[in-house]
């Protein structure tokens, strides 16, 4: 069989979590919580199951759910979208983005990655029969920048989307005023789209705010904002996520959509939508990670390594050059076997070798094992 | 927005729903049960997600699932597959269909679509880069068969794969042992891959033998096969689903499928796996729907509606001509709107104009639900 996608292997974030397990190393490498989610949340799924929500739902999602979201999205970022015909539901945020590039790009089109970037976004291009074009974020000491005029000059004819994530994954950055205004300025007067990966929308730190796309009007007017509910609510594995953007791109959207996976699961979709009547849940997760951040921080901070920048996310990155020079993939192997602590290397998310000392941890984990992993990783 | 797919409305499954409601019928258009589902899964949901089964399962799935999945297949159809490298849960079978044809069909490359086809398959082909070569299923006087020698005549060197459904969404038609016969015969010593979507595997009739295509060595070799807990355990708005296929081809599968959803609801995937210990479920459903086919179809005995066969699915299609000659969409309309029951034109099905005078109900229903339809289909 002639492999549409020969580069692939497993993810970075199995091999991980593997090998984490395999050596009862503390696993701080694939980003999930070890931690519960709130008790009412499962209840009100419970609930949905047993009122009998368990056929088909319409196929962009419940609509309870939808105006919630729309509201949501109104009341933080100031921005309406029309929830029957601008918002979808997806099987996780992942397959919203795999079902934007399948709907937009046509083979041979351009779509500008900035990297690091998560894993799926290059293969998903190219199974959309689109070519990645790569511009690489820039690392100094105040940590990671887009370099704009680099996206800028990356702009042609054929690009037609650019690949956005903030807050960032693995880096932690987060975008600025300024940063949108530079984007916004570039995409002016050309027909470039923007699928705009917002999945820890609700984890910035030190009042930082987050520059959702939509807030900005010429910039929504072009744009696929993506969320998770996996990373908001503490639920990874329940895999309910939306898109949303202008109605005139969603129906694009939604023409894939329905024969991707036609629509998600019923009873989760009602459990969410109930449990979002009370905004607090995501209200307080800034404070609430902004704790753990800052719990994980603090324990390095006489470690012998290098604390970059963490703005948002759930993620750490750290640099390690003072301790070895393994490149990232082995020093994040032997960080697990024989320190105890699994980490990510940033090369995996790039698809051109980049070696920069530097690994991420996941600090969406409970106290106890945040302390557990910084005693092992202070005897470095 | 220059559109992927420029001739996808919304579906007829959509479409007939919404005016069954419009027009207060009964709905016996869209495949889903009114019934509920055993409270014992749901029951074995709301465990799991108590037990803290919440995030990330394993990228193919839960691993009790996909070895009761496989031990399942290796009692009833005598097939083994090996639950770690063969087996992936997907979201639901839709999802299965696009992601086999995304990882297997290259631009250009043939898929032979066996029309009436279930409307997901064509666009999902196209948005792979292929070009889909219909043969038509042929009606006489004892319902539809598949005209192989027609099949044989399509393959060429670009034709990749053949799409197959059985039982048969919307005839009704089930695989003979001749037929899985032809078929080998056709693809031997060719490169052909199949896609067998055997979702009603457990929904045939009259004692019917179902001809999962894993049961054939040399078939099973070069098959992907597509299940769904949703028509199984009626619970449609679940959307967890599977394929099975061998280690090389899965491979290649999970490829896309890590990028595409990379993986499915957690708790879901514990209950089901936690409720499939116990088979009498599947097993007993070829009798429980039967029963139901057959109070609907001995309601329509007197009427002026022409039943065809119905040995496996849960669809009962009627030919209406020596009632109307409307073509088939104004015929289920005006059924929906002045008889009071939605159906679904079985012209939907294919993508050339192709008028048959047949509609297709869905007797997935409760008693009541379906003497209610029979009392308006009677009076016409
Ligand atoms: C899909 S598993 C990876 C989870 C995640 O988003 C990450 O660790 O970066
Ligand atoms: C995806 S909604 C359609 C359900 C179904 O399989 C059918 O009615 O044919």
């Amino acid at each position: 069989l002639h492999s549409k996608l020969p580069e692939v292997g497993t993810t970075i974030f199995s091999i991980m979590s593997a090998l984490a397990a395999e050596k009862k190393a503390v696993n701080l490498g694939q980003g999930f919580p070890d931690f519960e989610c709130d008790p009412a949340l499962t209840g009100a799924v419970s609930a949905a199951m047993a009122a009998a929500h368990n056929q088909y739902p319409p196929m962009p999602g419940v609509p309870m759910l939808r105006e919630r979201i729309a509201a949501k999205i109104a009341s933080i970022y100031g921005h309406s979208y029309d929830a029957a015909s601008e918002i979808t539901i997806t099987a996780g945020a992942t397959q919203g983005i795999m079902t934007i590039l399948l709907s937009c790009v046509h083979a041979g089109d351009e779509v500008i990655v900035i990297e690091p970037a998560y894993d799926s976004y290059v293969p998903s291009i190219q199974l959309a029969g689109g070519v990645p074009v790569f511009v690489s974020m820039e690392l100094n000491q105040h940590g990671y920048t887009i370099p704009w005029d680099k996206v800028a000059a990356s702009i042609r004819s054929k690009t037609r989307l650019i690949m956005l994530n903030s807050p960032h994954n693995p880096t932690g950055f987060v975008l600025s005023a300024a940063d949108v205004k530079a984007l916004a300025d570039i995409v002016r007067g050309t027909q470039v789209l923007i699928a705009s990966d917002e999945v820890y929308e609700h984890m910035v730190y030190d009042g930082v705010r987050h520059e959702s796309l939509c807030r900005h009007p010429e910039l929504g007017e072009r744009s696929f904002i993506i969320s998770s509910f996996g990373k908001t609510y503490h639920v990874t594995g329940w895999k309910v996520g939306y898109v949303a953007a202008p109605a005139a791109l969603m129906a694009e959207f939604r023409k894939v959509h329905q024969f991707n996976v036609f629509t998600v699961n019923t009873p989760m979709q009602v459990g969410i939508a109930e449990y979002m009547n009370d905004p607090a849940p995501y209200l307080n997760l800034p404070a609430f990670y902004q704790r753990k951040r800052d719990l994980f921080r603090d324990g390095l901070k006489n470690s012998r390594f290098r604390m970059l920048p963490s703005a948002g996310t759930y993620f750490q990155c750290v640099d390690y050059t003072a301790i070895s020079d393994l490149p990232e993939l082995e020093f994040a192997q032997w960080l697990t076997a024989e320190v105890g602590v699994a980490a990510i290397p940033v090369s995996a998310f790039y698809k051109q070798q980049k070696e920069s000392g530097i690994v991420r941890f996941c600090f969406a984990k409970q106290d106890a094992t945040l302390q557990k992993a910084i005693a092992c990783l202070q005897k470095i």
